[in-house]
């Protein structure tokens, strides 16, 4: 058998079982995005924050104690995908995986291109509208509480509201607008990609985390389509059972956070 | 012809060009990752940092001018690589497309999943070892001078030098232990990859940026493979011979800089 056939034979074996994704229990979290790809795809899958003691498992893999073989490198932190024998981590780098497999990757069977054009829009949207979010709460510090850097929070917040987060929506409104985007409500090609699902559960996120700035932006009208992209993903049918059903968490101290101090206007 | 192979043909007859690289001129930035992948493999490439005018060309793509056709959506930021009709943004995901294209993807060719290993590595020394950093003189606003934020600033470097830098120094320390590391010095399967690269390119800014904290993480010894990997991708003679050439450009007031205040042992 050449080696190529081999590998292919070794992909199939392995990866014939649902997918397990290790991340916290009790926060939509970073694992969020990956759970709405699974979800939107139907996919079988195993979730560490609906599992007892599935935060055992999470230990594992933050201890290094997991994966120890000789193909997976260590995980720096969750989110995690583990496919068979197959270990890896960075929510982007697990959406990459999944996306062209559930078919969330518009046309990229003819063109692989497409899928860095997909990486490139979800890379955009986790920098720009989930991690400078998380450091609007945590501008000094991950390890630090808060409330031992409220000063700058509230500093970081009133300049993300005013410049950052219009820039990036602005941004993401221009994209919806190019040719590149086709016809109908997505962004990339006239179909669904995983990169609607990541903008649609940062701006569901946002809008949880600064509901007055996210009000008025919509009302102002500059970002219809980005507003109608959030609708139309919203009403997916599998997204929309999701959404209102057992196995959506509830936003708390997590990566999007409601403190009354950031709720401004801009 | 099928779809499948009139997109492998349209690929060709597209690509068979240099690769254009599209950065600001003046500073490594975050095109100094780019570059050392295109040094490293010996590619032909077009830099707009050393073409006159070449301002102007990132111009028109940050300004949105460019690209305006149906295939690439609109860019947020540099750096940017056009290759033919392709047009992608998003330093991990440039080197997503060109480390296999270059061979810096190890064993890509018998198992595909080599390349999201690489990728998880290259996202995390991103994330950790120059997002940070640059956080460090920027903790409030990207948009603001960092003389309007040198407090916030100055209390960032304190926690990111005794906590964040040792934190993820010692994550990839780790991974250099680890069996999925191999035989030799780099991060994967005992060969060369493109997160190599973007780690010496980290360390090397790190080393520019905190003097006197890299030096006493090296003397302390707890963290002698990374510097060896350091050691050993310096040494390779592309990029010996890159870095002490013409197109290396000095750090200034980019990605990493120097300021005294910063300069701390931790």
């Amino acid at each position: 058998m050449s080696s190529e056939g081999a590998a292919a034979k070794r992909q199939r074996s392995n990866k014939d079982v649902p997918y397990n994704l290790i991340y916290w229990p009790g926060i939509p979290g970073r694992g969020e995005f990956i759970r709405l790809t699974l979800e939107e795809a139907g996919a079988e899958y195993v979730d560490t924050a609906q599992v007892e003691g599935g935060v055992d498992e999470v230990m594992a893999y933050v201890k290094g104690e997991k994966p120890d073989d000789k193909t997976n490198p260590p995980i720096f932190a969750p989110p995690i995908l583990k496919h068979g024998d197959l270990v890896i981590s960075q929510t982007p780098n697990i959406l990459l995986y999944l996306g062209p497999r559930l078919g969330l990757v518009p046309g990229v069977e003819d063109d692989p291109d497409a899928l860095y054009k997909v990486n490139e829009l979800a890379l955009t949207a986790l920098d720009g509208l989930s991690n400078e979010p998380h450091d609007c709460h945590h501008p000094i510090a991950s390890e630090l509480y808060y409330e031992d850097q409220k000063e700058e929070a509230k500093r970081k917040v009133e300049h993300y509201v005013k410049t950052r987060l219009p820039k990036f929506l602005g941004y993401f409104e221009r994209v919806l607008n190019s040719k590149a985007s086709g016809e109908g409500p997505y962004l990339y090609a006239g179909k669904l990609s995983y990169a609607d699902l990541v903008l649609f559960q940062c701006l569901d996120g946002l809008k949880f985390m600064f509901p007055k700035a996210m009000a008025k932006l919509n009302k102002e009208g500059k970002h219809s389509k980005l507003f109608e992209l959030y609708d139309a993903v919203g009403q997916r049918p599998k997204i929309k059972e999701y959404l209102g059903g057992p196995r959506r968490q509830k936003y708390s101290s997590g990566l999007y956070r409601y403190y009354e101090e950031f709720d401004i206007e801009g």
